[in-house]
């Protein structure tokens, strides 16, 4: 039996669920009458086929998902569950190349949002749902890996929010499938939640059910080339905004908040950080606005909220296209690219708390510089941080940096412009979505890009989704020791 | 008296300095005839004046240049000082308004090279010989900061460099005063070294000695419009490109290689890094320019070594416009925009010995998550590298990268396009010169931009100089306490 075996029969279990999911929509499809419960159903028997082998070759062994095992199955789940994802797309009517459908399947099941996609709004329902619904699933899992996986591996500072089983106020849980289970119950609540937001205050159903099920991944699938631009409705725009913030938010939070009656936490100053950098982003920005383009304030400040919103968060749905304001707006959604939100939540990015402790180790080395001998000990939501997790933080910063590098110089032999060659770069490995610039811009989507392009990308975007060093631990020979 | 005094008094003494310069440079227009004389003698009465009057305001004390006053020093002299270099500028036959003198002189006495002026050829000889020298005299001024200021101030891992003077080795110059002597004697054989290889492989004297004040310090003005591309000879490129490589790395180095006969040294492993840099930088373009381009061997290895030798180094010299070579080139040379050369040299940008500390920091960080209770020391060059010096270097990284985000968002907002305001950012700040893209790439000029982009970068260009920090401590009431 070769290593890693607990992963392939885990695998297996995952691919069952898609293939369920894929049943689903078939049955969804039969309502719909849009003429595709057939391909789904035959989609689903093959991929409850492939994962089905998986479970049967590697089972009847006493099982244990062990700390080496989860690593290996994490990346390899994120990097083969989409090509069964894709499948529907590439035999579909969107007739899709593998390349394409790759890409948007990995774009969707990493929250990123970015597609090869055009005329959204004349393809069947059930294509939709099954974008919409791979973004859902993906989102999950990504709360699940922030939550029991990453700060495990110490990785980026995760360590920072392991979960303190010691800790009093988490007796009433004292176990982290019951954790898992119950934030799992808070996605779903929040996705019916946003599901009748979106319903009562104007969309369809159908619209409801999609944007409810891209919103809460943080990832920014929509139904229509025009995105929120298509419903022209203040009103759904901040309904928007709203629970892209919540879904950018520590979803752990939310079951404390369930458990103790109160969202404050000393244990996690990052919602306070997040909601700041939000409210001064989109401040600066209306402000710019009103000042340069003489857009009146109520105008401003709902189209700053929601498309500073959407960038931060890592969504990518976007009102209108906020390039056509000039080279400050360009500049400014492309740095706010690597901002992200909160880490525990569906966003990606380099997200707030790397910020706020970055900018405490700035601050406590300007002092040691003038005053050499004064100890300044570095603390995060009451929590003394060691030398040793900062330093965990700088290597994802560098790592992060450098992969952005990497990938643009990648893209940039393959033909693509440096400002489209960066942003894509940046915006795949943060899993936002949009770019920068009139190809991959808010109005224009990843279709023209050459293949290649396509699947460095895709792998940018799970190396992004997975915090890189997860992945590259896999590539280490001594790992496996 | 004002506290900060002895800073003031040192710096009318490096005004008379200048004075003297400037003077040097009357008697020079006498000699080439071009009726600048009595301007560059007035203008030297002019900073002569204003050189004694700090002198005679603060002098009669007991002197005596501490920690503080040093730092003070520093940052004055670098933003004010180039009022002064502009002032010919300002008043001569070139007429540039305030904004652009500053700017023009700021970028030689930082040692960027980017230039507002166009029409170089045509310019009377002294004002090219003084934009030249307002290079050299900087260069010089940024070998001294290196090995004095900055290792002492603690900032951005330069307390690595720390001369320590219970070495062994260093005996024979135990004091920090005569090592700063030393090194300027190199410098000065260097340059001298550098006009006589240029001026014997072809270039007219007036040439060489232009080209080598502004090869010595990295600067990469030149007295052509087309820069070294004016010559088109291949054996001053490689001279060009040797004397470059020369001036990037530690003239530390040199003088231990004079007392001791070898250059390597286990204390400083910058320079095979720096090399090996350089050589895999320009091998990979030299193969790329070779397949994609059909660009043979000789001239693709020369036109890669040469231009990618003068970004590494921050010189900014070109041979020709790089970015008609398509996306990549303008990719490549844009990151490489922020390597830099090695500290203790003249050159800017990030540093080489920042990188090779990144990576061995990531490899330790990936090795302990991995096998998390093995220890391992991280040393660079037979010393052992504290975590508070890797803290040092990964605020110095994460604040190079937050000011190039501000500086590029701050030019977006006066108009200027993403990437011209990214690479000007980047330029900048890493005191390289050119930029990416038709404005401000190889074949363009500084001069388009409005008046506010041309202050904001020359305020970049001495905050890359300064590495950032020292002059973020003079902005923090506590350091004058």
């Amino acid at each position: 039996m070769p290593k890693g075996w607990p992963a392939i029969l885990t695998l297996g279990w995952i691919l069952l669920a898609v293939a369920a999911s894929e049943a689903g929509i078939a049955l969804f499809s039969l309502a719909a009458e849009d003429g595709l419960a057939s391909l789904f159903a035959a989609n689903a028997a093959v991929t409850a086929g492939v994962g089905g082998a998986c479970i049967l070759t590697t089972a009847g062994r006493p099982f244990e998902l062990r700390f080496r095992d989860a690593t290996i199955l994490t990346v390899l789940a994120w990097f083969a569950v989409p090509v069964f994802i894709g499948l529907p797309l590439m035999t579909g009517p969107t007739h899709l190349s593998i390349a394409d459908a790759y890409f948007e399947s990995v774009s969707g099941l990493t929250t990123t949002g970015a597609t090869v996609l055009s005329g959204l709004d004349s393809l069947p329902p059930s294509i939709l749902l099954w974008r919409s619904l791979s973004q859902w699933i993906g989102g999950m899992g990504i709360i699940g890996l922030a939550i029991v996986i990453l700060p495990f591996l110490k990785i980026g500072g995760m360590q920072l929010f392991r979960l303190e089983f010691s800790d009093r106020s988490d007796k009433a849980l004292p176990r982290v499938r019951s954790i898992v289970t119950a934030v799992a119950e808070i996605y779903i609540g929040l996705t019916v939640a946003c599901i009748l937001a979106y319903w009562l205050l104007g969309m369809s159903l159908f619209d409801a059910v999609n944007h409810a099920f891209t919103t809460l991944p943080t990832g920014g699938f929509s139904t229509h080339d025009a995105s929120f631009g298509y419903f022209h409705n203040p009103a759904l725009e901040w309904a928007g905004t709203v629970f892209m913030a919540l879904s950018g938010m520590p979803f752990l939070a939310y079951l404390r908040f369930l458990q103790r009656g109160r969202l404050r936490d000393r244990l996690d100053p990052q919602i306070k950080a997040f909601l700041m950098t939000v409210a001064v982003a989109a401040a600066i920005f209306s402000l710019w606005l009103g000042l340069s383009h003489g857009i009146g304030f109520g105008q401003a400040i709902t189209e700053s909220a929601f498309n500073i919103v959407s960038i931060v968060t890592t969504t990518g749905y976007a009102s209108l296209d906020y390039l056509t304001w000039g080279t400050f707006a360009a500049a400014w959604f492309f740095i706010l690219t690597f901002v992200g939100g909160c880490t525990g939540s569906t966003a990606g990015g380099l997200k707030i708390f790397r910020f706020q402790i970055a900018s405490r180790v700035v601050v406590r080395h300007v002092g040691r510089s003038i005053h050499p001998h004064v100890v300044l000990p570095l603390r995060y939501g009451g929590r003394l941080v060691s030398d040793d997790q900062v330093g965990s933080i700088a290597v994802f910063v560098f790592l992060y940096f450098a992969l952005v590098a990497i990938l643009s110089a990648m893209l940039a032999i393959l033909g693509l412009d440096p400002e489209t060659a960066l942003s894509a770069a940046a915006t795949a490995i943060g899993n936002v979505g949009p770019g920068v610039g009139t190809i991959i811009g808010p109005a224009g989507n990843f279709a023209t890009l050459p293949d290649a392009a396509k699947l460095l990308l895709a792998i940018g975007m799970v190396l992004g989704r997975l915090e890189i060093l997860s992945v590259l631990l896999l590539l280490i020979p001594s790992f496996y020791r």
